[in-house]
């Protein structure tokens, strides 16, 4: 990294095994971070692996070390001090000012994000039922920094917030009116990563960032989002992270009657059934050869191509039902890994929903052009890089500028 | 009933504490059953109650008994002794010469009809873990009929057949290949419904019935197929009956991480969770009020409008899905209890639905025609009463006359 004479904000985006972080540069008078780094430390908990590189993809610093085993949480602690100490190392003198967090739920408490406190841990923690497998990850990294750096300001974006206020219609199950009550409602998910398009989309065509739009997020984990005039209208991920588009390893939309099913004849317990939805599913369960597409379009068994095929279907199903939500489309963005990089995906989605109007020029599909419809041709068809990091870095430099 | 002089066919639709029954002639020469009478035992198990009534509504028995308490399926085999008893005195020498059952399932063996025989008896009950709260309910019938009259025939219409040879795709869930060669994919239901109402539309309008058609059952019970060239394509209802729209006391849609949450936070079993899924949840659970959509109408509680509103809101996105499936829409037809008889639904739906091009004319709504959208337009909507026992009768005279 090249030496940093400006103010810092480090983005840290915690899993279960890894912490993925990005370093920007908050200049003076300019609202916009700049990105300075880049990296993760993957395998925690396995064979930690820390790695940062620059804004040109170039190796910064590459380590390993062995995994601390003295409970839950210390391994993000452990992997905290490796992201701290390398940037301490080469910040040369500039200030690290905040600490950013992608967390998962927000809750109904918050609609934007927060400058962490005390108290605001405690709520969140308080929310680990709703997201178990997801949002301790994110408290061990808050709690991490808060023990080395009790005054750096932290604050936590969640990836709730850009779905909160939307019409109870799209948040309520047929369930009966206690457990929604009790929180049992679909939330949403990826919430910065939508934020971040609709941003970016109000750069690129303004006209279209204000109509009907369609947000396909589709990476390892999946959702989309009908969004109309900018804010979110409906989205299929859910009360868990399981529901709507299938993914790498989980299923997307299933009849509960099946998890009854397996309750009664296999006599499955709650841990198996979350390691079969959350880990055995999706893609991966469906080809019985991976979890990535990459993998899948390479594969020769008869799996791979079906798993290929009811993904691409279900893409298709779910476009028409947020269709319905919004009342039609101006707009598709395909967004995330498989959004942005897989072609064929892209190709097959869009003419299976030519129904919609929808039609794509194959070579700026190939190309990965921003806009792969052809010109002036309406619903238009986009492909949008996400950077939820710049989203999180984004907030963070607003919430301690305004503090 | 009017003395019968024809060859006489009875058809039985068996649920867990009714059996509601038809009795048609089959007369010499003509391909379509004649109704004669129909009429329903309820309150099997607790008290008894039998009705018939003539084709023009008229009352023509009406008694009540005491529960048999002898074990399973006696209470039913008794409501077949009172409805055979009253048949055999009113049947005025006319012969019966066979009883059709409507059946929940029938698996993948019986894309059609059959004739039933004491093997496919056992076939039928080893479908019974795919659906545990109907399936036994139709065997006990059929058994109730083969101890009391070895020889008659009987025939089996399953509600599953009119959905089998779909796409893969839409008979998927993304889940482990083993699970789905263990049967656990989408079968879908309602199936006689949806070929009554395809049989009828090719009366109604050919034309509309070879294109690509939304068929909306809603009913106690709700399910919604895509139909393309009279076939079934799609259907929302599903590896078991609480899949999809939701409907009086069942949920429709919903996360599988819900039930991971319930049984990880309250510790619900198996048969709490099939409770509140089948018997608490839908329109009953969502409003506080009633699973009856008139009686919600009528209410003034809060929970009743919001339940209105999130069943028209789910029908509209789920019509939005399974065009889709179809690549567009030239007809949405609506069936069943509520979509025959409830012009506000209908009316909600299908402004909703103004981004496919649907349009009604409100007094032919109002009136309930079979077309309700103006002359012409396309897509076009009907209202078209179904009728799964009729299509019961047909296919057990075209079975018996083959035999």
């Amino acid at each position: 990294m090249n030496a940093l004479s400006d103010e810092l904000i480090l983005t840290l985006n915690a899993g279960s095994s890894s912490i993925k972080f990005a370093v920007y540069a908050a200049r003076t008078g300019e609202t916009e971070p700049v990105l300075r780094a880049k990296g993760q430390v993957e395998g925690i908990g396995v064979r930690p692996h820390f790695i940062a590189k620059g804004v040109e993809g170039q190796l910064l610093s590459e380590s390993w070390w062995e995994p601390v085993a003295d409970g839950a949480g210390s391994g993000h602690a452990r992997a905290f001090e490796q992201i701290w100490s390398w940037l301490s190392n080469v910040a040369d003198g500039a200030q690290i000012i905040a600490v950013g967090h992608r967390v998962a739920h927000g809750g109904e408490a918050y609609a934007t994000p927060v400058r962490i406190t005390p108290e605001i841990i405690q709520v969140l923690a308080g929310l680990i039922p709703l997201v178990p497998l997801h949002q301790p990850n994110n408290l061990a990294a808050i709690r991490a920094v808060a023990v080395e750096h009790p005054n750096l300001p932290q604050v936590a974006c969640f990836d709730t917030s850009f779905h909160c206020g939307r019409p109870k219609v799209t948040e309520q199950f047929g369930l009966p009116r206690a457990l929604l009550d009790r929180g049992v409602k679909r939330y949403g998910f990826h919430g910065l990563s939508y934020e971040y398009i609709v941003e970016k989309l109000r750069d690129l065509a303004p006209e279209v960032a204000d109509g009907r739009v369609v947000v396909a997020h589709l990476g390892s984990g999946c959702s989309m989002t009908a969004i109309r005039e900018g804010r979110s209208v409906e989205t299929t991920m859910g009360f868990s992270a399981l529901d709507g588009v299938p993914m790498g390893t989980r299923p997307g939309l299933l009849d509960p009657g099946v998890l009854l099913f397996l309750m009664r004849e296999d006599g499955l317990g709650v841990e198996t059934l979350e390691k079969l939805l959350y880990k055995q599913s999706g893609l991966l369960g469906l080809s019985g050869v991976s979890n990535d597409l990459r993998e899948l379009h390479q594969s020769d068994e008869p799996g791979a191509a079906e798993a290929i095929d009811y993904f691409v279907y279900r893409v298709g199903q779910t476009l028409g039902s947020l269709c319905a939500a919004i009342g039609g489309l101006d707009a598709l963005v395909f967004t995330a890994g498989v959004g942005e990089n897989d072609a064929r995906i892209r190709a097959r989605v869009c003419a299976d929903a030519a129904w919609l109007g929808i039609e794509i020029d194959p070579d700026a599909n190939a190309a990965r052009e921003r806009c792969i419809s052809p010109a002036e041709h309406r619903p238009s068809v986009w492909v949008i890089p996400t950077d939820e990091e710049r989203m999180i870095a984004r907030h963070t430099l607003r919430i301690v500028s305004n503090a």
